[in-house]
């Protein structure tokens, strides 16, 4: 089954790219932003039929692997 | 209020970095993994309280922006 994973800067962690790509957006007439972050997104498929099961092993992977959990969140959607 | 972007690449585009993503799992055991694809997030604060307003705004971001069309897919959630 496909899992989708967000990881997500932790609130308060300086997102130096998103507001570079806020200071763009504004540059092209965007000008009601008030905070643009930025964000990694994983679609993996597991060779797991079971949800709970396939959930637990992208948690084991984000744990791992995908996110730093110093300064990131991440969440199983 | 937020809203939330996520862009991904189009089906049938190669994801280099998701396969890299993808062979490292593999060498840390996870074994039963069938595709790795990466994609971005985007948290964007707009100040407008109307949320379709808010979604067309984010439309055009992504348009103008975001997502690089002739590779990429965005969606709104």
């Amino acid at each position: 089954m496909k899992v989708k994973i967000l990881v997500t800067l932790k609130t308060g962690v300086l997102d130096p790219q998103g507001k570079a790509i806020q200071q763009t957006l504004n540059g092209m007439g965007f000008n009601n932003l008030k905070e643009v972050r930025q964000g990694k997104y994983f679609d993996i498929e597991i060779n797991e039929n079971n949800e709970s099961k396939a959930k637990s092993i992208a948690e084991d992977m984000c744990k791992k692997l995908l996110a730093n959990l110093v300064i990131e969140d991440f969440k199983i959607i």
